[in-house]
């Protein structure tokens, strides 16, 4: 292997969000090679993490008594869908539930917004990811004025709450905010513009969000700093060179597992004389 | 690549069960050497579809439109995880919904037995894959007699109704039974009571199905041969060795992407002088 990986505790201590501190987005860097000096030592990295991923998922699955769930949050291009991707590019299918939360429906609006939330937790044994999340019910919510703004108030405790029951009942939570700047954004948009195989993912509304740009930070700030928990800290993932992103995200995830530390489940007694006929 | 491929239709054609003929499994033997001589060009086979697959998925997932059902059936240790794994090893989870069918719960068995499984169906954009399926309600459900006899004789055409509806609004299906011998399956079980890292997959119970291996095989020929359908035909896969049955499962999931040819969404009109501030 011989690559420079930063450990766990280097690239949490660099990229989280204290609990209980004030949280000021200008501190995080959306753009930022302290931790992968190197774009190739990041791209090791990764690559290194994703097969380590995939040994330690297969020991979560084997155990079946845990799940871990990885929650990706970030403005359009943030690249969700790539580091899902890249990050799990050596996990079986088999082991992960992935659930992107879209425009709620009819029926979901007619429940609390936590209830479609609720549904989609991994089951144990299971990596679970979120493509957006419950979030987006104090972010686009926030922005937009979806809800009273006494309701929303209220939900960054009720998600503390809700995700200290799942942490209790088995549950890791990684939380991260993959941090693009709004002068990458444009790139990125430009090149779905540009680039035939991207072109469908051009959607001149999501330039509404774009407009709105300093209103999501400051609501990205607030979720931050009011969600940031000992049982589940925000990580703020510099965004802007996506390597970069993917290696640091690689190191959460691995990093989680190998504190959950799965195991195989003690295979009971078998016969001396056992023989299969 | 320069590697050895049968075509998708020579792999077809050796070993579909074709709709309408009578179904006698002696004449699908488990290990077949015929469609890749060598096991080393069955595994470049399968590394070079598992990455088409993942160009296709990407386009199924842009298009949005339709949707792939893959099927997976088999004896215990037939290889389902297995298969999984390596067809859809480039594959990102994202676009993917993987239901594994176990023993129904109260919940489950309180509706009738095709409620859990239409459930579980792939939304359009998607690849699917069942590792095992509503045939179980007509193979363990047959042989341990969990339903009365005319009810099982009812399922047949029931299931074949469902699956047009599901090909008819959209969703292309692969279904596959792992077809691996008695012999082949004895050496998995003493593989997994001799490796650590396998040994908690085995379970003692395993062998109950193991001892009724004719019911269940006399099972599985009726199933074929009721249910191998023209909208929805079953493939025989020879999987006494694993190489070459991911390789003929690659064949098929890539085969049947290509006949869907997914295409990129027509990205609409945007104004000349349009530009992203």
């Amino acid at each position: 292997m011989g690559t420079e990986q930063p450990s766990f505790k280097q690239v949490r201590k660099r990229i989280m969000a204290v609990p209980g501190d004030d949280f000021d987005l200008r501190d995080h860097p959306a753009r930022d090679e302290t931790l992968f000096e190197l774009k190739e030592d990041a791209v090791a990295s990764a690559e290194a993490d994703a097969f380590a991923i995939d040994e330690l998922q297969d020991r979560l699955y084997a155990e079946g008594k845990r799940a871990l769930l990885v929650v990706l949050q970030g403005m359009d291009t943030a690249g969700k869908s790539g580091t899902i991707k890249s990050v799990f590019r050596a996990t079986s299918p088999m082991g992960m539930t992935v659930k992107a939360f879209k425009k709620p429906s009819s029926s979901e609006l007619a429940r609390d917004y936590l209830w479609r939330v609720h549904d989609a937790v991994p089951p144990k044994g299971f990596i679970g990811i979120f493509d957006r999340s419950h979030y987006e019910d104090v972010l686009v919510a926030r922005v937009r004025k979806l809800a009273p703004k006494d309701a929303i108030a209220e939900r960054y405790e009720q998600i503390n709450a809700f995700e200290k029951l799942l942490v209790e009942t088995g549950t890791t939570i990684v939380k991260c905010m993959l941090n693009v700047s709004k002068d990458e954004q444009a790139e990125r948009l430009k090149a779905r513009l540009e680039k035939p195989h991207k072109r469908w993912k051009f959607n001149p509304g999501d330039l509404e969000d774009r407009a709105l740009w300093p209103d999501f930070m400051k609501a990205y700030e607030k979720a931050v700093e009011r969600c940031s928990t000992t049982h589940a800290p925000w990580y703020i993932v510099p965004s802007d060179s996506k390597s970069r992103r993917n290696a640091i995200i690689a190191r959460l995830v691995r990093g989680a597992l190998e504190d959950m530390n799965p195991q195989h489940p003690d295979p009971g007694y078998l016969p001396e004389d056992f023989e299969i006929s």
